[in-house]
């Protein structure tokens, strides 16, 4: 079975969308008023996979959520999930409030403790209520429904400005399967929120090392491939359930369709966190090119992705493309300016070692729009290439983060 | 003799402080009003040494200096630099014209081509008028002054809201001599501006290789320990001339005197740059320790200096230690969350793995003055320290950066 064979349909839906899987979002008073704990459940123990933050102050859910991944070898029924508070920089506490979260959800499921999967997001530093967010868990079991991943996907926002939730279909030559996902992302409104978290379903069947797998090689090109300010927090996680449910096994043949299925529904979410980026105006698709290798690409990419200049010049339409030209110079990889290339849009601003500034209306024009498409092209005749996603940055990004806390 | 024997005196005048140096600024036309061109004229062929731009990217003139530095194996007589233009992607012309900088320089004041070096700052991809550079190379030859360094350091100026100019008298054991520099910065009201130039001299005798190991040490701990957006551009230059006027001669014994007095002028320098950072309102020191190597420690620091979110709250007066912290944990050092520590002015916030937020008045009115202190402890117990200047992240940072160009 190839990719070419792969037929993927978007449907409503996200978590729950796959069969053998039911969601909810409740309010349990961790946020002052709406949704803030959602409980993402598959009828059996299905195949568990995750990705969590590299950072090093690792909040107490991910501490309690790498064990419990370990434990079960790669399984679980069940995630909670509360927004709000971030159960990070906790100490001792925290971390038994995290261990709390995951009692509650492994009672109230009649699950295994081990089968169970636990984040927060929300404000650092600031103790999570055990209580509140353990009766909100049992709320959640008793209001668990095949159509409940929209309230999941709210209940899992801070400050973004829109729930992201996604689903397919999937029909190959094996049968027929469904991919859901939701995610949260970084609206820093209220300061020191602990950003991203995921959660992707799917009913097909697949062993936890190829979902582990699949996961990883679609996080990479997805999740890992988008930057709102180049910040990574203590919370970050992306989860995987495989259930089996639709009768469908992904064996080692199949994985580079599952991997494909999957960014179907990854790629739109990640983008959707972009687009919620805190003062984001615009949508910047940065295609690297040129590279030495995709690893160089991918570098270049995100130091572009990364670099105020460039992204305040995006946000005042500015076709400066001499910032790309310094920042790719500067990225730490081969180089080579009398073959470098930068296009905006259609518009190619720099090539041949000179500039086209009389282009520059036209680029101009390009990067007034809402979706913008930057192109560099290191100009080493390597083959490697990377793609990411980034917003432009706006004198809100700087007002919604120096609103004065205390 | 040791570093404590060292009387360093603070003196007016910059680079023609030391004996045997002259400079001025004069006007050329590459900027529609001001001065734009300086020349600093060591009376003897000196020691010289120079720190470049890491960037690929490499501007003409900065090629062109190479060039010249390792044709007269360490020494020169003359530095010519333009303002108002880059000369950076520029093509073959670009390269010709700071040939003909040179070409220049050398002719105006009868010194061998190769004890000349050139460079340029202001905007990238214009291509720079040779005849107004020469002419004012030409021009600058017949002005030159015992007291023309203030000339000089203006004259090197693009968007800089103010001329950056240290001198010091040093008294030691073996004799007195005297180091003066001029720097200019980041202002980048007008788009696309190649950045940080900086020159220092001196009348004690060092030899080049002495002379090249001392910048790089002093760059080392000044120049390249700034930050306004962490950025670093095509043209990045920091050059020394050691003349030996004074009679005093630095050897092998006396280096680590040397490289201090060079540190007492680079340091008001460099800390001058980030005070004149663009829209930056704040001069942040930053001190981290408890590192597991000076290397780690400066990783951190760079990635705090750097930090849109850190840089923001301080703006705000924010004392958001939970983004310190989170930073630190990404930073790609080793890092211990249970025995880190922040501190803001003289208040500690974060310690023994928990917030102390009832002191967050006061250290944000720490943060409401215009010079804030920041340390981190990374909590390994390490050794490794480090410091950092950065500014404030503004929005009139993006409202300058994201000005309409075309």
């Amino acid at each position: 079975m190839t990719v070419a064979e792969l037929q993927v349909t978007p449907i409503t839906g996200s978590v729950a969308a796959p069969e053998g899987f039911r969601a909810t979002g409740v309010s349990c008073g961790i946020k002052s008023k709406g949704l803030d704990l959602a409980l993402i459940v598959s009828d059996v123990a299905a195949s568990a996979a995750a990705v969590f933050t590299t950072n090093k102050a690792l909040a107490a859910p991910v501490l309690v959520s790498k064990a419990l991944l370990a434990a079960s070898h790669g399984h679980a029924r069940v995630i909670a999930i509360n927004s709000g508070c971030a159960n990070a920089c906790t100490g001792p506490d925290g971390h038994a409030t995290a261990d709390a979260m995951a009692d509650a959800a492994a009672k109230a499921m009649g699950s295994e403790r081990s089968n169970v999967l636990v984040a927060s997001t929300g404000v650092i530093g600031v103790a999570l209520d055990r209580e509140k967010v353990t009766a909100g868990i049992q709320k959640a079991a008793s209001a668990l429904t095949r159509d409940g991943g929209a309230l999941a996907a709210r209940a899992i926002m801070t400050t973004d400005p829109f729930p992201k939730a996604e689903a397919v279909v999937v029909d190959t030559p094996i049968g027929r399967f469904k991919v859901g996902g939701i995610a949260k992302g970084s609206g820093m409104i209220e300061p020191l929120m602990a950003t991203m978290l995921a959660v992707v379903t799917t009913d097909a069947g697949v062993a936890p090392s190829l979902l582990q797998r699949a996961l990883t090689a679609v996080t990479d090109v997805t999740f890992n491939a988008i930057s709102v300010d180049g910040e990574c927090s203590t919370n970050d996680c992306v989860f995987a359930l495989a259930n089996g449910a639709s009768g469908v096994t992904i064996g080692e043949a199949e994985l580079p369709v599952f991997v494909e299925a999957l960014r179907r529904v990854c790629e739109p979410l990640a983008i959707g966190i972009v687009r919620g980026g805190e003062g984001a105006t615009k949508l910047v698709t940065i295609d690297v090119t040129g590279a030495a290798s995709a690893a160089e690409a991918k570098r270049a990419a995100r130091a572009i992705a990364n670099s105020p200049l460039v992204k305040t010049a995006i946000h005042g339409a500015d076709p400066n493309w001499g910032r790309l030209v310094a920042v790719a110079g500067r990225a730490g990889v081969a180089f080579d300016l009398d073959r470098a290339r930068v296009q905006l849009g259609e518009v190619e601003l720099f090539a041949n070692g000179r500039p086209y500034d009389e282009r520059a209306p036209d680029a101009s024009r390009h990067l007034q729009q809402a979706d913008v498409h930057v192109q560099v092209d290191l100009g080493t005749g390597g083959e490697g290439s990377a793609r990411m996603w980034t917003c432009d940055l706006s004198a809100e990004y700087v007002r919604i983060n120096a609103e004065y806390r205390t």
